[in-house]
């Protein structure tokens, strides 16, 4: 291995391999080299190509797959990414002050539609949290937010007119599994008076559900105020 | 290189990993061995280790500096992906029959805040397509775009009505830079029309702009019907 003395970076790769793209050099189908051969040709060792194609594959220039070697995409397919931020870091991000209020935590039942969406056992109990998260005293989003008791039991002494609960989750059981939506709902009248919109307004909103090996732990509504974007560049 | 006869994943070595860090064996800042003593440890190729901590850290578990190396992070960072298919990929993708209906194609002079937007010379013309996206005919997407002529010279012989102008682009400029943005707007009478919602509704919105080489080509607002989700698992 020849790391500490290699010039030739995955960046150079990745640029390289994308002009014989471009160029027709290398058609749509066409079988590369395998990396050996690649590691060889550009004088860096297999790690370096390795992450070259591993990214253009990621990023849909390529095709690999694990005996058929790999290929150039005949369709590509462009992948978005996004960082999902603490509301805190976005809001102070964007130069904001942030503040954060509780509106309302309670201990209940879960209700029909919660038990339901999250295969709980009927009876089982939620707290359920209400708060609003402000930059520089401007509502930024207002969340809706269920915690299922028996997959954190410590959520029964959890103070969150201290800290949101979603920062508190992070704290107390930071590995989870996330499915996350964004979508497109209405202000009713509550969410129209704490987002400071019209009853009626279009309002942006991520909804996840989370899970600790197997267990349902939280399921979130993020409701943004009027004229939020999620953008990404890739 | 002991390639061809390694017997241990980079996905058992993420395991391994992740095990530590919620054991609490690797606390939040702990200073990860480096990455050869890791193969050595773990019997398999640097490769792999490699490509273990770079997914460890796109997870948002680890933070890698160039020098600093790797450390457990203090406060996971989560990245959602999402893949951004062709919209007759994904109406196939649903099981449904996909159907592509032209509303109009015109060439015009750029509108003023379209060519605010793109950062155009005034009086740059552009091509203005809206056309419906259909699944077993039930409306999914209506599309608004506008293609830049100048960056674009071929798209003023194009057939709209024969195929969609994304899947024009992409055959056509298929390696571009894309700004990719999610929201959600509110349906005026003419989109409630062609998406059969009420007016007002909200809906669902992506936005793109694409850029070739530092020109850009085009501007497409992409609006989805009633109940759309975008969802992805991290």
């Amino acid at each position: 291995m020849t790391q500490s003395t290699e010039t030739t970076s995955y960046k150079d790769i990745k640029q390289t391999v994308l002009g014989r793209i471009r160029s027709g050099e290398w058609r749509p189908d066409t079988l590369l080299p395998n990396e050996e051969d690649l590691a060889v040709e550009f004088s860096c060792t297999r790690t370096t190509v390795n992450r070259a194609l591993r990214e253009l594959a990621e990023e849909g220039f390529l095709e690999r797959r694990r005996k058929a070697g790999t290929r150039v995409s005949s369709a590509p397919q462009r992948q978005a990414r996004f960082t999902i931020p603490l509301v805190r870091d976005e809001v102070e991000a964007m130069g904001g002050t942030y503040r954060y209020a509780l509106v309302s935590a309670l201990a209940e039942t879960a209700p029909e539609w919660l038990a339901a969406r999250l295969a709980l056992t009927p009876g089982q109990r939620v707290v359920h949290v209400r708060c609003m998260h402000y930059s520089d005293n401007t509502p930024f989003q207002f969340e809706d937010r269920w915690i299922v008791i028996d997959s954190v039991p410590q959520v029964e002494q959890a103070d969150f007119s201290a800290i949101g609960p979603n920062e508190w989750l992070v704290q107390t059981v930071p590995f989870t599994n996330v499915e996350l939506s964004f979508l497109a709902s209405r202000a009713d009248a509550t969410l129209a008076g704490f987002l400071d919109v019209t009853e009626g307004e279009p309002v942006f909103t991520a909804e996840r559900i989370t899970w600790l090996q197997g267990q349902p732990v939280t399921l979130a509504k993020m409701y943004f105020a009027a004229g939020y974007r999620m953008t990404t560049r890739l």
